[in-house]
C-alpha cells in the first residue's frame, strides 16, 4: 500500500457536505467511488475535516492508501478528470505510512467572502454570502485584533458540538474588501476551529460592521463563554476551506 | 405609459439565452413575467440584442413601457427581489418615449473570460470557457490589433447569420491575465458584432496562443470572408455582455 496526500478544491453548492452521509450526495463518497474503481478495490479518504453543506474548499486535504505506487501526474490528472465537475484534484503527493490529514494538521486557513453590493450579484449567489445592510469595514478592522491569540471559544461555537477542549489559538485575522468596493473577504488563519466557529465569528463581525453591537464587544463576548452573546450564523455559501497546513 | 430604461445582470447557466424562446427557460420571458405581474397588464421589454444559452450579461440594457410613473429605486428593487436570483436588476431610469434599447446601441462591450489553469476551477465551470492546452499569451497581444477598425467580419460570423451587411468597427480589443495567471479575460468594444463573432474571434485567437496559426493570420482570414478560414466557437460560458452604450 502506498500512502497518497492530495489537495482537492470543490464547490460546495450541490454537496451535502465532506463527510459521508445517510443521504445527499457528498465529496467523500464522490472522490472515494472514483478512487476505488481506479484501484479496483475499496479505498477509503480522510479529509483534514468536514465542510458543511454549501461550504467550499480551494485547498482541502485528503489522504488515502493505494494499492501500487502510481506516476504522480498521472494520478492528479486521472482523478481529477474522473471526479466529478465540481471536484478539482490540484496536486497528488506520496507520504509516509503515519501521514494522516486530520490528526497532524498545524493550521488551517479559512475565507469568508460576503456580497455587500447593491443587488446581489446573481454570479455570486453561491459563492458569497449576503449582507444587504450598510457596513462600516473601519469598525470591524477595529474588533478582527480581539480574536488573536489563544482563547477559549465557546461562545463562537454551534450549541450540540460534542468537543470537550473548546480552546483555539488564532494567529491571523482580516478583512479586505475588493477594488468594486461590492465584497468582503474575511480571512482566518489558527490551529483549528470549532464547528461553525467562523460563521459565528463573521456573522458577529458584521453586526459590528452594521453599527448593532460595539466594535470592542469581542473580549467580553469571548470571556462570556456563552454563543448567546455572539452574533448570529452567518450563511455557508461564503466559506471556504482555503489551506490546510502541516 | 412611461418607458423604462433597465440594466440588468444575468447567470446564463439556466438560460436557453435572452429571448423568448417556443422551449426552455428565457430571461425576457422571466422578467416579463415579474413586470407584467406589477403592472396589472402584460408589458413586454425590449433587450439590445440576444445573448445565447449559457452567456452571461453583467450589463444587459432593457426599455418597456410601464402603465404608470414609480419611483425609480422602488421600481428597481421590485423589479431585482421579484425576478429569480439568476437575474439582477442593476438600475432603472425613465426615458424618452423615442428611447430603443436596440435600434440606439452605439457600442457595446463584451469580456470572454478563459480557465487557462490545471487542473480547471470547480468554481469557473459555468462562467468561464477551458482552455487545457498552453498559450502564449504574447501571440495573441500581437494579433489583437489587427481585429481594430472596420472590417467585413464574414469570416468571424456563424454560417446561417440572417444579417446582410457584415461590416463592423471595432474600437478596442485586448486581453489580461489574472494575478494568478491562470485565467484570461478579452475585452472586446465595438459598435455591434454578429452572431457568434466574439466566440470565434477568442476561438481564433486561442488557436494562434497554442501556436496552431501564425500571430499574423488575421488580416488574410477578414480579407478571405469565409468562416472555414477561422478558428473553433469558443464555448458560450465564458463570454459576458458587460456594457451597452448610446
Amino acid at each position: 500500500m502506498v500512502r497518497y496526500k492530495a489537495i482537492i478544491a470543490y464547490d460546495g453548492t450541490n454537496f451535502n457536505g465532506f463527510q459521508r452521509q445517510s443521504t445527499g450526495r457528498t465529496v467523500q463518497e464522490e472522490v472515494e467511488k472514483t478512487i476505488t474503481k481506479m484501484a479496483n478495490q475499496r479505498v477509503e479518504i480522510h479529509g483534514s475535516g468536514r465542510t458543511d453543506a454549501g461550504v467550499h474548499a480551494l485547498g482541502q486535504v485528503i489522504h488515502f492508501d493505494f494499492p501500487y505506487e502510481r506516476p504522480l501526474e498521472k494520478m492528479r490528472f486521472g482523478l481529477d478528470t474522473q471526479t466529478p465537475d465540481d471536484v478539482a484534484v490540484k496536486s497528488v503527493e506520496i507520504v509516509a505510512d503515519d501521514f494522516h490529514s486530520r490528526y497532524l494538521v498545524k493550521e488551517k486557513i479559512y475565507e469568508f467572502r460576503v456580497d455587500i453590493g447593491k443587488p446581489r450579484s446573481p454570479f455570486r449567489r453561491f459563492y458569497a454570502s449576503y449582507f444587504p445592510y450598510a457596513v462600516d469595514v473601519a469598525k470591524i478592522e477595529r474588533a478582527l485584533p480581539d480574536f488573536l491569540g489563544t482563547h477559549d471559544f465557546t461562545s463562537f461555537c454551534a450549541t450540540g458540538s460534542s468537543v470537550e477542549d473548546k480552546t483555539r489559538t488564532i494567529y491571523e485575522a482580516n478583512v479586505t474588501v475588493n477594488e468594486a468596493g461590492d465584497e468582503l473577504v474575511f480571512t482566518f488563519r489558527g490551529d483549528g476551529f470549532l464547528y461553525k466557529m467562523i460563521r459565528i465569528m463573521v456573522g458577529t463581525l458584521l453586526k459590528i460592521g452594521n453599527d448593532r453591537m460595539p466594535a470592542d464587544s469581542i473580549p467580553a463576548i469571548i470571556a462570556g463563554k456563552d454563543r448567546n452573546l455572539a452574533g448570529p450564523t452567518a450563511h455557508p455559501e461564503g466559506l471556504y476551506l482555503k489551506e490546510v497546513r502541516y
